[in-house]
């Protein structure tokens, strides 16, 4: 039920989902039983791997996260919660409220062994392959020891999913000499400098993609502005660029023979291809939509809880935190 | 001397801007003599307008922000921000270490009446105008307060220079809700709700471009952090437009007949025609300009110099902040 679009969105694109993907044992649609069968008749989707949960509830952009937990004990995001708690499901996926979903996971099924506080692992396309941004909005008052965690996390994400051998940590700060940064980051900075991991040091915007690390690091509240603020000036450039060639007759044709290059770019900055990013260092597997996820959107977020899943994210976060303290300790 | 490309590029900038402005009366270069002399030469520059000033230091990238200007006497921001001080010259340009610029006109120069901190106004493209992002870096660790005098001045500057009426002012936030935020901007939206400011509430992303406010509020760290990313967003998206036209014949025919459209937008997302980011709340005037500035960019630079000792701005920042502290003490 959470998400601008929702159940619409949400039910279209977990149609898709069961389509596209038949490795899909199981999907439960978790919300206000009649809305969602409603939205799955006019799709005339009679799918038997699809079980509803009703929940009464639905929690508001309004609503304070942990309180939205607490007060709507029947909210569809409790609920799919409780379904992962209880072993029935194996991932959630929420295009809500983001701090309701985080709150709810960590309340719920609690943090990893050595995690204090989960991270939101955003991917970003690069020209040639992607990055993870990570905390992109979990953990809006972070402390330095959180960064360092979510670079444990962010490159075990980042070698078990997207296949980097040994992927770079940057720390994103203003500048990308070792000097400079926040208090913040300049603590951040020391202990991974202190730490096994491969960190490359300080990166900042022209760093993103001129000179790509596999792993960024800053704090939720950073984070989450830079990826809104990425995908609005993205699309901004191509309303202009679309205007502009809308000027003249003669622009339009040359458009329209170049449109494949315009489409090729469109979809390498739409983040419905991405679909959604993992919430890593809970117990389970919850994936974050976007907000205004389309039925795309949603469909390619069930697609991203599919790969955690079969990539067993978690077991080998747990491995990698216990291995940064027992060189720690060691040394 | 600061700056990736000087004293090539700021040189050649300087001499761009005495060639398009005639109304500027008295240029200083502020360097090595023999250095700006060369460079001079080769523009075959001999305009009476320039007197060369001999810095014999230079502020490296790695060096502290206050220390540069207390072991670095005789640096060539130093030395600029001296002219100032003297009254000899109106305005600094600089597109060298940042914090070394804000350090030593902060101690040399002091904050006007009633500011804590000075804040760099970056001026943003949205598709119909421009708007007013503080800080964009001056200030990496700020106070709440100093969020609210960046809302003062970015608004004086908004009114004074871009002459927009009565300027909406936005907090960036991670959501559009009142009540989203890290604690730190919790305090600022409370500050900024008791003034008797155009305060529209928190923005994101979306907003900056779909429903632009006049001026944008953030600390510098996150500034400066999404002002790069912008930049290098745009940047690789023009990158990735132009490989993929590459990639046919038939492509490059349609680019080079719908180019027109291309230009004007990649002018409007290019920062050189923006030139420099004026630093508000110290007593005298110092722009920012690009650590990459081209000969373009610092001309511009120079031009923001002119329009803000034009439009006297500060005397309009130290009496929008008398009026704040008037309304709050009668209230």
């Amino acid at each position: 039920m959470g998400g601008d679009y929702a159940p619409k969105n949400t039910v279209a694109g977990a149609v898709l989902a069961l389509r596209e993907y038949p490795y899909i044992t199981k999907l439960f649609l978790v919300g206000d039983t009649e809305r969602v069968k409603a939205e799955l008749a006019t799709h005339r989707c009679k799918d038997p791997r699809i079980e509803i949960v009703h929940a009464s509830q639905v929690v508001e952009m309004t609503d304070g996260a942990v309180e939205s937990v607490r007060r709507k004990k029947d909210s569809s995001v409790s609920r799919a919660v409780d379904l992962v708690k209880s072993g029935e499901a194996e991932a959630i996926v929420s295009a809500g409220h983001t701090g309701a979903a985080v709150a709810a996971t960590t309340i719920k099924l609690r943090t990893l062994p050595g995690v204090d506080r989960p991270g939101i692992a955003s991917i970003i396309p690069t020209e040639s392959n992607v990055f993870v941004l990570i905390d992109a909005g979990a953990n809006i008052d972070a402390r330095p020891m959180h960064l360092l965690q979510y670079a444990i996390m962010g490159s075990a994400y980042s070698k078990k999913v997207l296949k980097y051998e040994n992927p770079a940590i940057g720390l994103m700060s203003i500048g990308d000499e070792d000097v400079k940064g926040s208090d913040f980051t300049k603590e951040v900075f020391k202990l991974l400098k202190e730490s096994n991991l491969n960190f490359r040091g300080n990166v900042e915007g022209h760093d993103l993609f001129k000179n790509p690390v596999e792993v960024v690091l800053c704090d939720g509240f950073v984070g989450n502005v830079v990826l809104k603020t990425c995908e609005a000036i993205a699309d901004a450039i191509f309303d202009w660029l679309k205007h502009e060639l809308k000027k003249s007759p003669i622009r339009m044709v040359g458009a329209m023979i170049a449109k494949g290059a315009f489409k090729t770019i469109k979809k390498k900055t739409n983040y419905e291809e991405v679909g959604g990013s993992p919430l890593l260092g809970v117990n389970g597997i919850c994936i974050i939509a976007h907000g205004a996820s389309t039925p795309k959107a949603v469909k390619n977020a069930i697609r991203v809880a599919a790969e955690a899943i079969q990539q067993q994210v978690n077991p080998h976060i747990v491995e990698e935190i216990q291995k940064y303290h027992d060189a720690i300790a060691s040394s």
